[in-house]
């Protein structure tokens, strides 16, 4: 197996060093390659994704990121000129994003629950196209426009993948979460999408949500939702919340999926760069570490995946939550937890 | 004083009703007239928002709505055709949705927190400009669209409100809330009114976050945020999650304001018309009773809006909760309030 790794900004490095930290106890033949793309590559040569990296990304087996961003670099170049390329240039349409709530983890919502649930995200399209434009730029007459472009290729994917998804969980059920009273056109291809899929699993239980109402049941009765589709903003905006209610962003991790396997897929925390708290080696490295999980799950090896999640489920429960041990430490633990 | 009042749908007539109740306590001076816009005129008539009420609603100095929705009629048809329809005609441009977490009520999160925020979300163009459309329908070659318009004058009148609010306000905090790093066209003209209107507002702090940040924050830290400015679509999403983190939507008011005074502002709770709850008398009017102190408020009547907002803070800080009391109750404890 061969894993390409982007480090990338902030404690992008710090975490993934955890992470393969872990990986090689589990998985010791794999062989990987870091590529130095982020900030840093930007500043230097002005490159952010060249054509010959991209290249040979495509050559691995699966891509491990750590994070994209960086205060000294203009929003929006490194997210759209290399996190976003990477996802549409090797087709990530199902980014996959579990969200729980460990035994031992203190959430911030007061009422005891269960929490297990995950969220399909589409990840090629939708809001995040990219296309749109500035007219009369700087004048009293500007105009701003995005496009959010839906195809039934595209939905019909992510809407397929989540049916499977939920077909196998014991609770079987899935929502489709969207806006569609307002995002009228996109909502109705949404619609349409998942009734004609659900014709084929009748067996998984189906019901749709507006987006808004969908962030209150978040923070009122999480242990409602088993399955979440939709689309690639609604999903940016609900993985984070779920994460924050399932014990911070500190543990949530994430999958972005070539499911024809055509291209690696990537795995990547779903925080950020947290460029506050860089260099300090407090980061905590559990969502790098499960998204190795993810990595595993993918790459068909799921008994090694599930002992990098016990690893982490009993380092969750046991550990001291207020003094939770620095960025090696964390790793240094779990290490020895998967090869115990 | 004129008052159109629209009660709408389902629980839409009942909350009104006590909000009227509590009105006429205050103001008993103010003239109402009711219009029969919703679900049930579009089923008899095919009639959404005939030009002809549209003319008569002009005339009036506010509009009090209760809700718009039903489950008889296809998604969209009422929302677009009737509710969003309204605060695009009367050009109710800045949608103000103030978050209190009052003493008394208990919201979801554990933590103690002082909440007190005002979403300034504008209400006339964005994601809900409508623009957008089908290609090859039910084809597997489908596209369908979503245009999201954004124009210098539509951010910087609403951009310019929201500061003004914030440097009356004791805190003087304004935090731009979009997604800047994807959404590059349009965050990029946001951020630069912000910029620009800022130097007119050097006593006002301002910072800017990402919307999937926000709703991180919004749980762990919701005590941070004084007035938020943001876009049509993210502040729907985000004052559905404001409203949950200070207990419920049973409380959140709304105005949906046209700023220049050239057409009568619109006032109606957050919440929606709850089909489920519908025709139980269990609805809580309070949120609708609130909007009628934001009512009076625009409409220079100050003290009545305290007056109004103290009797809704006595009656949270002192009802039971597990048991409030049906929709006539809370409605007469507060028509009771306001008047003693
Ligand atoms: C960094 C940003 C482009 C990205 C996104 O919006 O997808 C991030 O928020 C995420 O959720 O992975
Ligand atoms: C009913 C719907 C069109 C409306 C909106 O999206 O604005 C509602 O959710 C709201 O927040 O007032």
């Amino acid at each position: 197996m061969r894993l390409a790794v982007v480090p990338g900004d902030g404690i992008g490095p710090e975490v993934v060093g955890e992470a393969l930290k872990v990986l090689d106890e589990v998985a010791p033949s794999v062989e990987t390659t870091q590529y130095d793309l982020g900030a840093a590559r930007w500043h230097s040569t002005g490159e952010l994704l060249p054509e010959s990296v991209l290249s040979e990304l495509r050559e691995h087996d699966a891509i491990l990121l750590g994070a994209v961003g960086d205060p000294s670099v203009p929003s929006g170049i490194l997210e759209r000129g290399l996190l976003l390329r990477l996802r549409f240039e090797l087709d990530h349409h199902v980014n996959l994003r579990p969200a729980r709530l460990y035994p031992g983890v203190r959430g911030p919502l007061s009422a005891a629950q269960e929490i297990d649930l995950v969220v399909v995200r589409e990840g090629t399209e939708g809001p995040y196209a990219g296309t749109g434009g500035l007219l009369r730029k700087d004048t009293p007459q500007e105009i701003a426009t995005e496009v959010s472009i839906n195809t039934a290729f595209g939905v019909e994917r992510v809407v397929r993948d989540a049916f499977t998804r939920a077909s196998l969980r014991p609770r079987r059920k899935l929502t489709l979460v969207h806006k569609t009273n307002v995002l009228t056109h996109a909502g109705s291809l949404w619609s349409r999408v998942v009734e004609e899929v659900s014709l084929e699993h009748p067996d998984v239980a189906v019901d749709y949500q507006h987006v808004d109402a969908t962030t209150i049941h978040m923070v009122t009765d999480p242990g409602r939702y088993d399955v979440i589709v939709t689309d690639n903003l609604f999903g940016d905006i609900l993985t984070d919340l779920a994460a924050a209610v399932t014990g911070g962003i500190g543990i949530a991790a994430s999958g972005n999926l070539d499911v024809s396997r055509a291209n690696p897929s990537m795995f990547e925390p779903v925080h950020g760069s947290a460029p506050d708290i860089s260099g300090k080696g407090i980061a905590d490295p559990t969502a790098a570490i499960l998204s190795v999980a993810l990595l595993l799950d993918h790459l068909g090896e799921p008994e090694l995946a599930r002992r990098v999640e016990a690893a982490v489920a009993f380092d969750l429960a046991t550990r001291d939550h207020t003094n939770p041990g620095g960025t090696h430490a964390v790793g240094d633990r779990l290490a020895a937890l998967v090869s115990s």
